[in-house]
């Protein structure tokens, strides 16, 4: 078991200290779970209730929280809560994994033609080709594919199931039937990359298909060929994007969110989950497209009339024309 | 090759047989496709229209069904034919599948401190980590992941590629770059659950996500961090639940549905396939929201409209108030 | 590094070279990317701009593309210029790919009782099941499961994590609870099929689930028990197909499709991204429904009116009658 004193964490991670400084925790954990041993933190202002009944023997909050919070007792106070808490989950992550692990599994097959960094982990059941490249600290979880060629940089993680390089879907119709276009092109993934587990990313026709620095890919989600990814966008589990798209940086995408293939969407586009992006976005800005959930009856109702609904505009001009039938 | 006669189905599973009860089985088939020596059965009233010209040498039947069926020849008659088939099947299946498999495949991976109960059975490949716990006869087909301190209940499957215990998709955005934070929870699964090819059920951030006694998934599933799924929930493949939302017990969703992130949904909510849940549902009932598919011109013309149905709207308002134009 | 001449390459490709036989090929690349040692194609029409500054040692054209390629340069004039691109690709992976890789890598596991071709190719950390069967020259890349009894045709490619063969959704209702119905069929996949990463492909639940020949399957596609896919039909990534449903031959799915389940969709239906079948498609053509994407605002007016969309219809029906108010 962790046992740590504020001090000592104040020591490690910074914030300005209100209580006493010999407090052990054990534990983090939300407002309402924590225990008197757990560090708890509040930076969405949606759980500011639960701060006065939070039974936390320390609270992290951001400085304009820090009046409220101290009513309660021990507080961390810092700039940015939630960053504040992000850097602490991995500093407590560093204390609880096991040292000793081996940085090749010993089940992982690595082609003696691949490039792996001293300091990456590569762990069961992984695949890693010929001429592939996994950079420092980059880190293969169980069953892990990266195809022949393909590039990881530094301090990525590829979650269990992922395939990196897998064909793109290329075929020439002749015919009726489907002649395969060779995908001659590999992956570039960049640095700080995470991808999550079972997600796809495949290799270019040509040329690659490139995740840049930064980016942040959630649970089965395909990534087409050629497709391009600009730096720190995010996207949530079940996306799909269509070959040769290009992806914008600092952007979000939704969960289940589709876009169709050779789109360009600018940075800092936001899509909602479950959109379809039919065109390109060259304006930064949130899109949605997405048909309201309701009652099944009351569904059933207006998606019969939207199949009619070109015909009611004609109706409505008919009328604004003057004539009541 | 499986020989019983109806006499020994009947004293394995019950039901008043009508007809020879020395008549041999080899099979198990549909109305249509069953030859003389199968046996059928009959529990949607949709393939009624079957049951004259089918070849089977017996078919099962509900009560109601009794004096239709016996027009044709032997039948075998239960409260409930369609639950009585089940039981059928996972009879036919425990006589066909070979005993000599070993319970951890040799080529699997499991961690020295993971607890894995003796009467459960492990599949190729498959990696168990340290700290999970596998419970009775609980089988993990090929290639399964069970990260880390996750557990797995009794008399669960989870089919080839599942990956129980990948990071939740959590992470803070400090200037632009998205910092990781470790998610420090793990995943819980009931007894008789089952999982389908490939799905994930990703590790809570603080607490753990959890997933109740006889939840059914189907495959390539997304669950996110700290989800929570009530019990008898059944979910068709390629839904996703994101982070947070908490699914009611006896709850269906259909192939690709999609549920937003700190969600709740009552007990007894039916959700239609493909059909986005954007706020909790409190009430149970079906709920639905899907475009309808139309011919790609008529879809044109209607889809076109729908981005300007709130200026209809107003313009039906203006012609209601006298004013034609 | 692969070195050929134009005139080596006709005479393995045929085609008509306008330009010196002797030139030299190091690489296959795009118009705009092309060096003066690369080999590019102009087929779609929308890249014809690109084709005067391209810097390609040769381009691979179309008859009617003939006069303005040559005014560029060395031109390799073709039926059919996407066609022999594609023979092109494959040809020149033939030479890039390394002849001594072993059939069966010694880290899959394949049961002694499947029947695997001595062509065949699987790759490592597979997992063929017993009664299995591979046809010749099929390859499953890395970690691909092919269950119990099912079968794989001749020339096929599984990318990894390809699952074959999985149990179906089934279960009966009883009592609130759900009693699974063992998948007794398998999978019968025909000759020249390819399947992207990921994708999963049922067992059936009596019969079997049928892929036909020359189907092409994305990545993380789902294909529920007893469907029936027709010969030469593609599907885009992220499809979803639910059980018992037929699919015609020549068919087109794209990326996100869902179809529900026990429907009919005739040869040489088209249904666009995402679209959502929720009916049988008995006549060949296109078929779209998905909400069309906006701005988040002009999303929210208009999804908000959608709602209302049945009583609108109202009120112009009474608007027509004459009645203003």
């Amino acid at each position: 078991m962790i046992r740590l004193t504020l001090a000592q964490l104040v020591d490690q991670l910074g914030g300005d200290l209100y209580g006493s400084p010999d407090i052990e925790i054990t534990g983090l954990a939300t407002l309402a779970s924590a225990s008197q041993h757990d560090l708890a933190f509040l930076s969405n202002a949606q759980y500011r209730s639960q701060l006065q009944t939070s039974r936390a023997a320390c609270v992290v909050v951001s400085t304009p929280m820090k009046d409220e919070a101290l009513k309660r007792g021990s507080t961390l106070v810092t700039d940015d809560a939630y960053a504040y808490w992000a850097r602490l989950t991995q500093y407590w992550a560093s204390l609880i994994s096991p040292a000793d692990e081996p940085k090749i599994h010993p089940s992982a097959f690595v082609h003696p033609l691949a490039k792996i960094d001293p300091t990456a982990r590569i762990g069961p059941m992984c695949v890693v080709e010929a001429h592939a490249v996994i950079g420092k600290r980059s880190w293969l979880k169980s069953r892990v594919t990266v195809s022949r060629s393909c590039t990881v940089g530094e301090d990525c993680i590829l979650h269990s199931g992922v395939v990196i390089g897998a064909d793109g879907f290329g075929f020439a119709l002749e015919n009726g039937t489907w002649l395969k276009i060779e995908q001659l092109g590999s992956v570039r993934i960049g640095n700080q990359v995470e991808i999550g587990a079972n997600s796809c990313i495949d290799r270019g026709a040509l040329g690659d298909t490139v995740i840049e620095d930064g980016v942040k890919l959630d649970n089965l989600i395909q990534i087409g060929h050629n497709v391009h990814v600009g730096a720190h966008t995010a996207m949530a589990g079940c996306v799909g994007i269509a070959g040769s798209s290009r992806i914008g940086a600092h952007c979000t995408l939704g969960g289940g969110a589709i876009v169709l293939g050779h789109l360009q969407l600018t940075d800092h586009v936001h899509i909602s989950a479950a959109s379809v992006v039919t065109h390109s976005l060259l304006n930064p800005g949130t899109y949605s497209g997405v048909f309201p959930i309701d009652t099944n009856d009351a569904w059933h109702k207006n998606a019969a009339t939207l199949r009619q609904l070109y015909s009611l505009r004609e109706r409505i001009k008919h009328l604004e024309s003057g004539n009541p039938k």
